[in-house]
């Protein structure tokens, strides 16, 4: 048995798709999206991530300013320039890039988001409304792990969900998500003993550690939908997930790396970028809710 | 074998002790710190609950104000005065007492109190904040579940933890604080599938529900410690927990009620109290931070 591949880059197509609709009804009205991406690292890995976004953002017509403060940007600059950046009404959604420089907190800086352009979900107040259940852009990364699985079918309701990684980024998050969907949700981490004990008995596995291998076979039921969401660089510049190929061999279905959790987090951050410019158009000028 | 019993009435003399001291030492400076319970209902359990703090924060030095709305207050009226009350400079806590008006969720109507003043843990944002592992002010009964297993030496670094309920009050906190101790963590609720073959995987159970006698002897490990949050009224008057009495003879230990998490809750909450008047003292009264 071979699992079923839970590819994203169809998704990520037809969701791309559907922003750049969206993005062109706006501009009958005059709007263009505009995303700032803030980074302050000189990580070359980092670099070519912001200049994919950016890419992508153009393919649906969405504008991507990226101010870059330099690896030594002091904390309070990197919090000044969220600010203003959230302040400025051309601009509709804002990203801190990570890594940050030494000592800086992710957490603690995107506390100067707005959470209305706070299309990463990194404002520790987005992530308070989404775990109270109000409305609140996730991090694109944890809105990508669930998407993937809604588009594939994959029943989420009273099913155990076994999430390895508690991470702002995406273990919280995802939780927070999963449980919103009625699934029964365990995270584990670098701290838990016996981690293959626990992760087989997920029903459906989520790995979002950042080590490339990390799950293997004995991690695993069979049966098992499995979602690798980690990105580790191989040193022939390719990418591999936190999932052993080799589980493949036992599990229903895997999504792929790359291919998988990734295309669609990009989408996602674009969608949510048009999201927060339709919302902040003069109210005149906004179709009438529906529903 | 019965349960050892991890009573709270001990700690939470213990903490009511220190607030007293600390409340002491506040008056040397001319401050006395002041808790608002702002209530929207004429439920009388909860006007019983109110009474019940009042009064222990009287005991402990702490005055506290109950701005009774009424139960037809309206969401805008309730968000302007817990606005008031965070702008003024006389009052240190405040807290949103439930049952609210018809329609009016809790988490929305918070986010009007100051995280600074937010001494049970009500605004989205000290939800987010203690998810992030920032410092904030966690809802005291979620920190009354920790500081009673951490009370009588309950380990918890890398063991597996089962809460049962998904609250915003209880639930959902109290996992962000567990998983911040380094357990493994699974939240369970009335979705879950098999609940009792999940409870029992649990080495320390948290069963945070509102129904007596939920969590029967099938549903624990024999060892397991087991917290009981569920305050259930019984029709003579009395209160009984979430866990069934029989459950006593399999397990290791098991808390109370009443006596076990309830008190510390209140504990806590005065203790917030105080915690929130000392920061809020001008700068140059404050003794020098130590570590």
């Amino acid at each position: 048995m071979t699992a079923a591949r839970l590819a994203g880059r169809q998704l990520a197509a037809s969701l791309r798709g559907e922003a750049a609709r969206r993005v062109a009804s706006l501009a009958e009205e005059g709007v263009t999206p505009r995303l700032s991406v803030v980074t302050a690292t000189a990580d070359e890995a980092s670099a070519a991530y912001v200049r994919m976004i950016a890419k992508a953002a153009a393919s649906v017509g969405i504008t991507c300013d990226v101010v870059d403060l330099g690896p030594d940007a002091e904390h309070a600059r990197i919090a000044q320039t969220l600010s203003s950046l959230s302040a400025d009404d051309a601009v509709h959604g804002v990203i801190l890039q990570a890594p940050l420089p030494g000592g800086a907190r992710r957490e603690e800086l995107a506390a100067s988001i707005d959470p209305a352009k706070d299309v990463d979900g990194a404002n520790p107040l987005s992530l308070g409304r989404l775990a109270a259940g109000l409305p609140a852009f996730a991090p694109a990364t944890a809105a990508a792990v669930v998407a993937v699985l809604e588009h594939h079918g994959v029943e989420l309701a009273g099913r155990h969900v076994v999430v390895v990684g508690r991470s702002t980024v995406v273990g919280k998050p995802v939780a927070h998500l999963l449980l919103d969907r009625n699934a029964t949700v365990t995270v584990c981490h670098s701290r838990t003993r016996d981690l293959a004990a626990t992760t087989s008995r997920g029903e459906v596995l989520v790995a979002a550690v950042g080590r490339a291998g990390l799950i293997t076979p004995d991690h695993v039921q069979p049966g098992a939908v499995v979602v690798d969401v980690g990105t580790n660089p191989t040193p022939d510049g390719g990418l591999v997930g936190d999932v052993d190929p080799a589980v493949a061999e036992s599990v229903a279905a895997l999504t792929p790396v790359p291919g998988g959790v990734g295309p669609v987090t990009t989408a996602l951050l674009l969608h949510h970028t048009v999201e927060a410019a339709e919302r902040c158009r003069p109210r005149s000028s906004r179709a009438p809710a529906v529903g």
